[in-house]
């Protein structure tokens, strides 16, 4: 095994998503930034490249150059993955271009900006046989991997109840008039899709609620809303759901609950118990029970999961939080990759990241929601 | 200013919320009681009478004859109130009857068991004077009132958002089968009526949103599930909500949520600020702004509103609870009571407790809300 | 049984912990307010007996012409028992007189003003076996009385360690310059006796750490200071702690934690787990273990112990507090009673609550815990 | 500016702290691991270094070969400074060696074996006028700068008491028969020094203390015992402490406490605020007010400090933790070795990290505790 040698598409300075794409890359010492196309300014790329401590001749003017350069190089000596940490719409390409030339990807979410995109990307992810790793960053907390595992092992019983809320504060007023990169693009339609808060983390939650529950979502009924005067985008919804193993749901997800500042959670109820997870107190799983106290599962101990604790990297009461769960993809991700450069086939708690299939979901999920949104239609299948 | 006498309909021994309204009705030694027809069968009746220390002439075997021996003797001898706490179908004769004996009535909700019958009580209420007060019992805790204070006074701004959750786990099994007397009737359409888990529960979650947002519910769209199977009322329903003032919201009640004990919880948004209360932490009212930091008000401190402060008996840091919320309706009720009977206008404090309007709109709620469960039809108005 | 009749000595008009007492004695209908001498002067006592609706021939000037007048009646037409809710200086005469003329007493901790009184009171509690009820009311809380039963049953193992702190802020200025009453008498050594902070709040987390531990303090090392320039009493003290079991503890009691309400939390380690209780969210008691999750107890469920049970009145969720708390100490004090007016021996259950050797104990830590505040030897041996 | 290069030594395989310090070093990209002497077993040590990816001749044998070696090579080729991760017998004698041979260190705490180490440490620091970074990890938490900056402007007033406590229940049996290797060592009086559980976490709790408080501990009581029967060294304390500007305080630190995680806790207040701070929910600050709402200070917020905000790297209500707080020790000190390196002054805000100074006061605090721990005494004036 060797590190990994990573590209960056996009993330160049003052962005927020690349940066964080670089620690959770950065924290395993399993990946070492080797090359960029930072911004789709040459000159912003290649300063961004040098702060990096990049040389200069990787610090590359476009993404294509990049790509066309690098696989030019050896293996060994050129980028083994693109990582792609541009807005929505300029996803497609990039990912399209690096698997054409061999490279493996690993994209932030959502994935593309139409559900069409991500079928191609799919098709081609199986074409190639190369990994695409999506970074729904909420699976990777090791309490999350715990929570999925009590319900596959069937400690809560069949799976009745799911009820996920994703509330952010950010947007209760025009922040995107006020020069804020983040919600200029994220507000905007042609960048970010037909979907603004529903991709933005609508997706997570959705996404969150699928893998912990072990269930898909095959009804929906929503309410999509733009609360916000003058936005062009949902900034709010709530969603009603219903599940293939027959339980229902409510999802929200809102960028106008002032005050709050990432308040994802999720609550699931089964037959025999039930769960509670915090994203902002990410170490505590909440187990419920109807006849014995109720259980407060903690990141660390050695009651937990294999998976759990392969996902973890301190001590008990040593809390992780959001950048390790990043770095958890990341981790995994490189893992699976170095297996396979190995010649050898990868663990399942190697291959626990999201793959282009969530990716695809998850296109079909703002897709779907937000056509139920404008349906009179009560119940809405859901359609990929 | 006299103690008040109380008279009890229902509530004999082993009957859980009969013992409740005592608990609340002593409290603040402005009421006695005075009389009961603690339940249908005489001989259960005057047992609990005699166990509550009452003389045997004042253990009636009806209530009907409670009502007509009390109306014959004279003001300040015989009861100044009913308080009726029966099963649902048990509220509306005896409390047309007391009131048509000149009789103020204190009832259990929801108030009837039809929204018909709630509206011949309206118009009896209204047309004889008398005083009704509906135990929601959740309007009674003083952070509940500061929270609406608040909202009144504008300083959430414009309400945008309200996600209200009532969650119990108690039936998440076939407990009516175990004999539990609660669960028995609760589930029987004979004696709830036409809903289960909406009309015990549900109810309270949309008197508290009305409550504190001071806005009003005018459109749903609900899904209303019986889960455990071989029952015959809801059980379970996700509602989405549209507010007069055009705000949104969703609405979750559920007696499936296996291993929750009482969890009513609710978050408001406006335009400048947001709210959080949980009524089993129900001393604490979050508040979150955009720009400084969170704020926690606690029962009991002095930087409370006049309301509040008048809804708590003790200093901050002794906490305050449910029995304290139920309380200070009988409380408010009772001074109420002393008020008029002293010819005199009772303050609007003094009222702030649920009414028989309180009551026509739960029952049209739950007449509205399983009527939209049961509709193919998106979004039903809610219809009075 | 019949209703048991209290009378009161002081209480009267604003004073606080006198209507404590009434809403604690009225909340289960066992105790009706008889008679009261509610101040030491004639005319508020008076007044403030016509407020609690007690006919004027009930309201006494001094407690002496109650007790006299009382003890005259006959059984059945006097008061049982006293309660007094005077400041400390004005407890020691009155229990006296009222155990000498045949009264139960139930009275407000710290028993008396000194250790030597309270000696004078345990022999004469001994010698008329009357019974004497002292309001230490966390002990009356149903999660603090779980965890006496799990560290009885040695489900912690052996107990190594105690953690008790007790924080106010109230006095973190002169509060007592400012007209406040309870500030004025706390910080007045004529009042209070030889300690305010100790005295007042040292006593009830003392009380705890033992009636929990089941343990007994042999040995203290005092830090006892008056924080705040111009008072005359302790306002704070740290207190090192060894037990009779071998067990290491702290102690803290302070009322110039700014900002604090009434911050009593106790944490006890044993060989195999540890607890966790707060004051101020009383209802759940956190269990720890070393191998599996934490586990959170909570009033009202089927899984606590008998004792826990019949100390609560609510199903689980339904939060209760401080004053439901106060109320065990008076139900279990009045069943005692009304047991031994029937003849027969109360039961363990009924028997719980503070006693006059808790009263000795708590005054015994009064004068031993300033003693060794002041002394310059390390370790300080509890002498009684 | 480019990245920095670290010698490690210590860490080899299986080693906790080792992985952490790789982790912090890595997290922000601006260290890179250059070589290391990662065991006293030189095999050991290749191996380690191999796996993380080391060619085999920066995998050295000895520490001493490495800073030979490495001093041999020019500026920029060779490490720029030694990071010593090794049980604290082994600190003082590579950290010396380094400054000789000019480089700079970063080393965990407690720095050295004994007080007369740390300050030959310190002289050789002030001679050679090289950078030592010492990992007191806590004080590397945005909210604990927070506290402190807060503090430092005496917006809580003049500090009055301080409150810290840091429980662990790891040690509460004798773990160290059971071959962790963390427990063996840790329980060593050869490998650890003169105290167990004051060194590894009393340490911390009192650096806190201190950090925020911006006081200076003079005196203390200490109780220091070994409560697992068969230990040589304490495992558990409680002391009293007095504080230079005349605060009292107690700090308890255990490793006996059942079922606890890693629960560093502390509550420091001034005459006009309090604040409290939990290590294992570190991105609350809750500040305490006595006419105001309780305020709740959160990470990433845009009304925090610079310095607070400066040592975060996501928005709020991502949450950071350990690993976090860590990196903000290595960043500060890469950041303020790159700013000599470049022939600058560092700003304070790179300098705020813990320096040899803290080194000698954490021994200082060792030794004086476990003297006060020993003597008869009551207090102890704390001694440099």
């Amino acid at each position: 095994m060797r590190k990994l040698k990573m590209g960056m598409i996009g993330g160049g300075k003052n962005a927020f998503i690349g940066a964080i794409h670089r620690i959770a890359a950065n924290m395993d010492g399993l990946v070492e930034l080797h090359c960029g196309a930072f911004s789709s300014n040459p000159e912003i790329s290649r300063e961004s490249g040098k702060e990096l401590f990049l040389p200069e001749e990787k610090c590359y003017a476009t993404y294509q150059e990049m790509i066309v350069k690098e696989s030019g190089l050896t293996a060994g000596q050129r980028m083994d993955f693109v990582t792609i940490v541009t807005p929505n719409f300029a996803h497609f390409a990039p990912a399209m271009m690096a698997l054409d030339h061999g490279f493996h990807v690993l994209i932030d979410k959502p994935m593309t900006l139409s559900l069409d995109e991500a079928k191609q990307l799919q098709q081609k992810v199986n074409e190639t046989g190369l990994i695409l790793c999506l970074t729904h960053t909420y699976s990777g907390y090791p309490m999350v991997k715990q929570a999925r595992k009590m319900v596959a092992d069937n400690e809560l019983g069949k799976i009745r109840k799911v009820m996920v809320e994703y509330t952010q504060g950010w947007l209760s007023s025009l922040f995107e008039n006020e020069g804020n990169k983040q919600a200029i693009w994220r507000t905007d339609p042609a960048k970010s899709g037909i979907s603004g808060c529903m991709g933005d983390i609508g997706t997570h939650a959705a996404q969150l609620a699928e893998y912990i529950s072990g269930t898909k979502i095959i009804q929906m009924c929503a309410d999509i809303n733009i609360v916000v005067e003058g936005r062009k985008l949902d900034d709010d919804g709530n969603v009603l759901l219903k599940f293939d193993n027959g339980a229902n749901g409510i999802l929200v997800a809102t960028q106008i609950a002032t005050g709050e500042e990432n308040g994802l959670k999720i609550k699931i109820y089964g037959e025999k118990g039930g769960l509670e997870w915090h994203q902002m107190e990410p170490n505590s799983l909440i187990i419920k029970w109807p006849d014995v106290p109720t259980q407060i599962y903690r990141t660390g101990n050695s009651y937990l999961s294999n998976n759990a604790m392969a996902n973890t990297r301190t001590p008990s009461g040593h809390p992780e939080g959001y950048l390790e769960a990043f770095a958890n993809l990341y981790k995994n991700f490189a893992l699976t990759l170095s297996s396979i450069l190995e010649g050898k086939t990868p663990s399942a708690e190697m291959l626990d990241f999201p793959s282009v299939d969530d990716g695809v979901r998850g296109m079909a999920f703002i897709e779907n929601v937000i056509a139920s949104g404008k349906s009179e239609q009560k119940w809405f299948d859901f359609k990929i």
